[in-house]
Formats: structure tokens, sequence, C-alpha cells
């Protein structure tokens, strides 16, 4: 096989990233798991590499990392070192990836443990908490490719206004991460640095597009991450990995220096939001952290509400979703939210089923849904489904031509899920005049949608993060348990149940008949075997701009599922 | 000549217009001034048709009226009854309706009052205030054609969720007024009722798209109004008529029910605003009428941001615009902004230069300039201006095709403002891809505009309103002393400096030298007599969503420009 321009270009990828991986921490091959070894979670235990206490020290949540060294009882230095030595194992088990910034990191880590021997002070509410980052969110001085091949020697000129924002509050950035080619699946793999793992099952994806962040997430190579979402970006990496992760309503936290094709696209907006290793109010520190900067007054779009402190009660209204009225959840994921009821109404917590409202409608906002093939199917076909709707396309109003034009550049190959991915779009660019149309389609929808949640008094839609607990790798292809809720623009956070795929409690349920080819190609995926050891998230939404109740409600609502709600939860 | 179908159409407007003017309080033609008299601002006093407490009633504010039926000095009807008579001369003289409400209007007066009579309470903050409306702003049951002869025949069926939200805080709605064909000009005419006039010199417009509104308000056929701004079209009209007006920052006030071509295009928002005939206080009564009933509720695209009560001190940095850098106010304005450079330093205002920020870059982002005819000027002709960028169009990305369809279904012919304003578009539509673009150009427009205030320590900028005092009849084709706000999304408020155009005071200024063809275009427009006793007003424009605070620091300065600042100003 001949080697072509393309991948001599995307070498420079691989070649970033081995040059900054911290040599003294690699561990030779004999001593990690053997590669048909699906579940590594736990490895950093058994490693040798970590002490006990820099592995207690690696589950530890962001909030109490700074209580830690408020009380002068940790270091950010040995904090991040930590972090690090657990990365690259991790990296070494999982390809998350993209760049170590070790050197960097714990310079910055000196720098804030003199700031504190000096002054007593911490620098900021995030004073030390170690942070990964997805790749396409700048780094000054470093490349910033957003999983294209062609973009690979593009070095941003400064730090994405995120990553400022972070570092002010006392951020340390160890480890930036791995994202799918286009940024437009749900798994993550690409041309440049290759495929990322699920650390609880390494058949399984992490998810995507934010897939580093969830696999950094899952095998707590970071207390929290820093991840983007248009269609579940965010959240299924999070579920996929046992983690937590938020999609705050956008025009809430900046966007200035995140690096996409297609910039000014504003039909569908995506945002930044933070995934959390080991808490809901993680979450909360992250967006309380950027939001008291007021970022408004520098990113001039963004809406200037201050982030809010808000105290989640009991009285609330928790609306269940068990099926979106168009592709049926797995089992495992069935499961888990009878589980969440029954622990939610034991709470005491008020619980009613929701009924999904036309998402098959939400979702033909965003794309073209794929046009059925009756002879595969013949007794699933349904009339509307094979003639899909020619001007639903706010996912890629311009046939993802922006996209096409950045992997020709450098004339990779197109993966399958971003052929997947594009051909979710129509084959011509929306003309302006239609793309107005489903912009009123879609603020028509928004309106429905809430004034349906206020009639039913419903506060909050706790549902599935995805079809199943995760997908296996290269199987994303139904989006819309997340993304619906980006065509709503509603905050979404997952959180792990605390269940994971059991063969014995998730069996196949051979008697379900679905409804269309779409729920067919998601139901057939199912053998729990697949799934073993997966973590099952939830997904609590809540209304349009009611991120910090949504948050709040989160943490209450995750305490309770997992048991956790009578417990003292530790402070440090 | 004969009578084309449009004609026909055209005529359904009129006649619903005839039909609907209180015919006890017409006044035969011999009784009204002479058509070649231009001021008819003070004929209510004279007219013989008011009487001296309607005369006083009509002169009141919005605030004072309300108090006034809070303390039982006043009725709800008889209010509106004076409001009507008032309204009716008005029509009379300068043709600003276009359609009369008055039974409608008087019945739900007499329902106030029996509310007030039986409860004792104001049903809200507007209660009894008579407000006119702008056309294009659906009231149940009626048509509204938005301008289009093609659209004479849609009958709303509901009211505007604006017009839903005054009548719930109290307002009546007694007349509804008249707007431009296409909505894009700061005139106002059209081929349904045809050309509205100023009430201070009636060769000259009330300025537009708002244009029966700015006629209302310097009448005062009503305390309040409704009008919508893209590029000027609440602002100029209150400026050319010796009015208040505001335009807002967008998705605060609701837009569902508004009629415009195009619906769902979003790279510039329109957004509707209030006018007021007598104080800026009545703006803000009527934002926070609004608000306060959080719209977002039902429009869910609108910002969640509650009105905020805020005070205006004099510990502000108002900076002053005395020219846009492109086209050159005339004499009056310069005279207007000496006069409140005066005031504001004497009442210990800080006031320093507004140098504008690349207005001629902002103003390319909506629109294609010009062409430049070096044949006419070949002494002015710039070369960049000669080549206009192609790509610029944000105010008609569809190359106006949605309005054009609207004008082709009637056969109604395109009126030379229309053909103006159109000229303005290139002559294809953008594609996705050059729309994203200009989105983003725009939105890097804002956040330096935005730096550049705070970094020189600017609260808000006075600025001329427009060019001139107002503009002849047909005449207005500078927008972008209004419209560069549009573009940044900043809140402006425009208020009446005290001023009048005054041929003795505002020679010609023979020595200047326009800098280019446009320049000139409007500088030989100026003849001071062509807008003899035209009422000056300013602009105050503050930062995106300070809101609140350009309407409390407007009421400050206007006050002291008007020399008010010391005097007890009247509560009822």
């Amino acid at each position: 096989m001949s080697v072509q321009n393309w991948e001599i270009r995307a070498r420079r990828a691989k070649d970033v990233l081995l040059n900054s991986v911290p040599k003294q921490w690699i561990l030779p091959a004999h001593r990690l798991p053997p590669a048909h070894q699906k579940n590594v979670e736990d490895f950093p235990r058994k490693s040798g590499v970590l002490s006990d206490r820099e592995v207690s020290i690696t589950e530890m949540s962001a909030t109490a990392l700074v209580a830690g060294m408020r009380a002068g009882l940790l270091s950010a230095e040995e904090v991040v070192i930590a972090f690090l030595k657990r990365a690259v194992l991790g990296h070494q088990l999982l390809n998350f990836a993209t760049e170590f910034m070790a050197e960097r990191a714990i310079a910055r880590a000196r720098e804030l443990d003199e700031h504190f021997k000096r002054t007593g002070k911490l620098v900021g509410p995030l004073h030390g908490v170690p942070i990964s980052v997805k790749e396409h969110i700048a780094i000054k001085g470093r490349t910033c490719n957003a999983g294209f091949v062609a973009w690979v020697d593009d070095i941003a000129n400064e730090d994405a206004l995120l990553v400022q924002y972070l570092e002010k509050a006392g951020a340390v950035f160890h480890v930036r991460t791995n994202q799918p080619q286009s940024l437009m699946h749900l798994c993550c793999d690409n041309n440049l640095t290759g495929p990322t793992t699920n650390p609880y099952n390494r058949t399984l994806t992490p998810g995507g597009s934010s897939g580093g962040e969830g696999a950094s997430m899952g095998f707590k190579c970071a207390a929290l991450g820093v991840g983007t979402d248009i269609g579940g970006s965010v959240r299924a990496p999070a579920g996929f990995c046992g983690a937590y992760g938020f999609r705050p309503t956008t025009l809430r936290l900046p966007g200035t220096g995140i690096k996409v094709p297609g910039a000014g696209q504003e039909a569908i907006r995506g945002t930044a939001g933070p995934l959390a290793s080991q808490s809901v109010e993680d979450l909360d520190l992250f967006q309380r952290a950027i939001l008291d900067q007021e970022p408004w007054e520098i990113e001039t779009s963004l809406v200037p509400i201050p982030w809010r402190r808000v105290k989640a009660t009991k009285a609330m209204t928790v609306g269940i979703m068990w099926d979106d009225g168009c592709v049926r959840p797995h089992p495992p994921v069935t499961r888990a939210l009878q589980h969440a009821k029954e622990k939610l109404l034991a709470a005491g917590i008020k619980v009613v089923d929701w009924e999904p409202y036309r998402h098959d409608h939400g979702w033909e906002i965003v794309v073209r849904p794929s046009p059925l093939n009756p002879a595969l199917h013949p007794s699933l076909a349904s009339p509307q489904l094979t003639t899909p709707p020619e001007k639903s396309n706010l996912y890629f109003p311009d046939a993802a031509n922006s996209q096409r034009t950045v992997l020709s550049q450098s004339g990779e190959p197109l993966l399958p899920l971003t052929e997947w991915a594009f051909a979710y779009s129509r084959a011509s660019p929306l003309t302006i005049p239609e793309n107005w149309a489903l912009n009123y389609k879609r603020d028509v929808y928004r309106d429905e949608y809430h004034a349906l949640m206020k009639s039913r008094g419903v506060d909050f839609i706790l549902c599935p993060v995805y079809v199943g607990a995760a997908a296996v790798m290269g199987e994303s292809q139904y989006w819309n348990y997340t993304a619906i809720w980006n065509i709503l623009d509603y905050p979404g956070v997952v959180f792990p149940s605390g269940l994971v795929v059991d063969p014995a409690l998730d069996p196949l349920d051979g008697g379900y008949r679905p409804r269309s080819e779409v729920d067919a190609r998601e139901w057939v995926k199912y053998r729990p075997e697949r799934y073993e050891g997966a973590p099952i998230g939830l997904q609590l939404v809540g209304k349009h701009f009611k991120d910090e109740e949504t948050l709040a409600a989160a943490g209450l609502v995750s305490d309770i599922v997992q048991g956790r709600a009578e417990d003292i939860k530790p402070r440090l």
C-alpha cells in the first residue's frame, strides 16, 4: 500500500502526540492489560504507576480538590502529576489524547502553589484543577486541526476564550483530547490519531464527538473536561463512559476560538459544555467559574445572564420519557429508567410519564431522514419515510460543503460515519428562503414544546442519553435522544445511573415489533453481551435557559438514583 | 388612465380606512388649515373639536394619564375620546391612519372604567392608555397587509403577541397606522392608503417605516405607539416628528404576529419598539408593562431577562458622535448636538467626542453600497466604492425576492424608495456560506465596537438620528445614522432636542467638501427653508442589552438638553 500525501500530513498529528507523551510514565506493553481485555477502567489501581494517594486524588471531584488545596492538604503540583500519570495510562489503553502538555501543566501548577504559599489564597474557583480539553478548542501556539488532516498545520494565535477564562479561574491544562473526523459522529475516530475506545469496554466507542473527553472522564484522567455539543457531543461521551456532562443553553458559554468549518452558522448553534468525572456539582462549578467572569463583555453575542445560585428541592415534577416515539431504547436503558423511577418515587419526588411531542418532526427540521429501503424491510416501510422531505437540513444547510471542502483539501478518505452524517444532508444546499422557513418551523416547534411542558406541569424530563448504554465502535447512527434537545435548545445533564449492562438482567426482548426501519436497525444491534459492563447513563433535561435549575435538579436526582441521597457527601 | 387590477384590490384598504373613520369628529374641509400650510402641529387647539380639557388630556404623558385614572381624576372613556378626536383631525391633515377602531376602543375604555369603579384598582400599568399600532402588527379579525397590496385581504387570526400583552396591561387600541411599501423606507408611502406627512411641515416625511406612528406621536393622536425597527424605523419617525422612540436590543420584545415577508430571517433581526409623544419615561413604562409579563414564556426565542429598574445618575460618560465618518449631518443637527453638549457640560456630565469606528464597514455588512457614477462626480469617485463588495447583503440575503414576490402577486408598481432599498441588495441571493461569512464578520465587528466603547470609557453615544432634522418626502436615502445600531444591536433612544430648524440659525455651509458621492448627495439636499420648522431629534445609544440603562440615561439627558432637568416634573 503506497503512502498517500494525506497520510504524510496526518503523521504530523501523530508526531505531535507521540512527542508530547511524558516518557517517564509510559508503561511497557507487557505491564498493560492484554488487548482482548475489554474493561480497563480500574487498571490505574493495579498499574503500579500511581501511589494510593495519587489514585485517591484522581478520584476526587474538582470541588473536593479545590477544597483540599484551600486547606493546604494538597498541592496543585502533586494533583496534576497524579492526573498526568493516569492520563498517560489512559492514553496507552484508550488512545484518547491528541497532545499532552505536561511541562506547561506542571509549571502552571507550581505557579499556583507559589501563589498560594505567598498569599494564602487560591487564584480562583478552579485553582489547581486539571482539565482536559477537546482538541478543536484552541490552545495558543499549538495545532488546532478539529479532526481534519487539512488543518494539521494550523497553529492557534491565541487560546480560545473559554480556555482563557478557565485559566484565569485557576485551571491547569495537561492534555488535549480526540474528536472524530468532521466532528459529526457520536463516535470518535479520525485519520489523524485514530480511534478512541471506551474504558469500560474497549469494543465500545467512548461516544463523540467529544469522545476523547468521554474517555478522559471515564478513566479519570482529569477532574473536569471541556467538550462541545451540537447534537449530543458532550452528553453521549459522558453517558457512554459513566461520567457527567452538561450541554448548556446556547449563547451562555463563549465559542470564540473553537474551530469548526462553517463559522457563522446559527440555525442550530453548537455550544461548549463541561464534563466531569465525579459529580454534577463539578459541572456547576465549571459554569460558575466561567460566567462569573461575564464572558458577554468580550463575546457580545452571548446572553448577559449571570450564573444564578440555585438550590434544588424535592418540590419538582419529573417526566420520564421511556421512548422517543421513534426508536426504542435497548433493555438496559429501560431498566435504568425504571430503577430511577422507583428511587425518585421512594424519595418523594413527583414522577409522571412524559409522552414525547413530535420528536420525529423536530428531527426532520435538522436532517433529511434516511430514505428507507423497502426491499430490506418490506413490513416496516412507511410511506412517509420513503419520501423524505427535501427541505429539511438545518444540520447541514450548505449540504456539508464546508466540511467536504476541508476534507478534499487534504484528500483524506471519508470515514463511514462521516458518510453517514453527510447522508443526513440533502444533496443541494438550502436556499436562503428555505433556511428561513426552517428557522421559523424550529421556533414554532420550540414554542409548542415549551407550552406543553408548562401545561403538563413538568419541570424536567428524565430520558435516555442514547438508544443503548453505549454504541459499538462505528455503530452510533441514531442521534435524536440527544439532538432533539439541541433542536429545542434545552439544557441537558447526563449522569451515571450507577447501573451497568448485565446480560442476566438485560435479556433480549424478542417480542418487540419495530415501528420503522430505523427502529429496527437500532433494535437489532442489541445483544447484551455486546455491551457488557457498559455504564448506563441517564439524561435530565430542563427548559430553555433554566440551566441553573436543571443542574441543581440533576444533582439531586443523580444522588437519589445512585443511592447517595441520604449519605453524607464527603467534603474535604 | 385605466384602472388596474391592483388598484381595485388596493381600494379595499382605502375602504376599510374610510369606513372606520368616526364620522362625528370629521371636520369639513373649509375648517381645516389650507393645504399649503406646512406646520399643522398646533391645529387641535384651534380646531374647536377638542375642549380645553381634551387638549390637555392629549398632551399628557402615558404615565400621567395612568396616575390620573388611578386618582379617579380621569376616565378611560374620556381619555380615549379625546385622543380619537385628535386622531381624526390628525388623519385629515396627515393621512397617518390605516384603520380606526373607535367602537372597540370606547367599549374597552368603558370596561376599564367599570373595572376601576368596581374594584378601585387599575387592570395594569397601561390602564386606559390609548396606543396607536403600526398596521403590520396583527389585530385579530382585521386586515394585516404590511403595506403590500397583495396582502390586503389577509385577515389576522389573532392579535400579535405584543398586542395581547399590551391589552392585558390595560392599553386601549384606537387607531392603526401607516407604513411604506416593503417596510424598507425611512419614508411612509404605499399603494394602499398613500403617503403620510409630517405634522411639523407637511412637505416633509414623518419618517419610516413606522411613519404613521411618527405622525401619530407628533400630532399627539395617542400617548404611546408601537412601531418596528430593523434600520431606523422606530427612531427616524420619532426624530422627524418631535417625539420619543426606542429601539430595544433584539429578542426582548415579542415578534409573534408581526407580519413581514421572509419570516425566519435572523442575520439582522428587526424588533418592535415603543414611541411616545411626551417622555422617555413612557418608553420605559411600555417596556416594563410588557417584560413584567415574561413574554419569553410564550415566545421562547426571547431572552429571559426581566426588565430591570434602573435609575440614571450623572456619573456617566457620553461620547458625542458629530459625524459618522461617511455622511455629514446637516447644520441643524450639528447645532442640536452642540447645544446638547453645552447643556450636558453645564449639568456636570462628562462629555467626550466619539470617533465612529468603521461605520462604513458596518454598513457594508448589510448592504451593497450604491455603485458610484463617476461621470456625475468625477472629483469624488473613490476607487473602492466603484467596485462594491458583491458579498454584502444582510439586509436582503435573498436579494429581496421575498418582497418582490409579494409585490408581483398584486402587480402593484414599485415606488421609487422601494427601488432604492432593493438597489441596496446585490442582484443574486447570498449562498448559505456567504451568509455565514457575513454573520461572522458582523459578530467580529460587534465585539470590536464593544471593546472600543469599554476601552474609551464611554457609556453612551449621543448622535444624530438622521442626516437632517427630517427628510423631504421621498428623499430619505441614507439610513446609517440609525441602521448602524441595528447592525451592532445596540439599544437606541430618540428624543427631541427642543430645537427646530431655523434658517436664521442654520445657514448653508458653503465651504464643506464632501468626502464621497453619497456624502455629496446628502449635503446638496440641505437648504434651510426646505426643513423649516422641523424638530431636531437626537439619539442616545447604549451597549448591547443595556436597554434599561440606556433609557434611564436618555431620560436624564433629554431633561437636561430640553432644559427641564431642574424643573419639578409634573406628576399627576
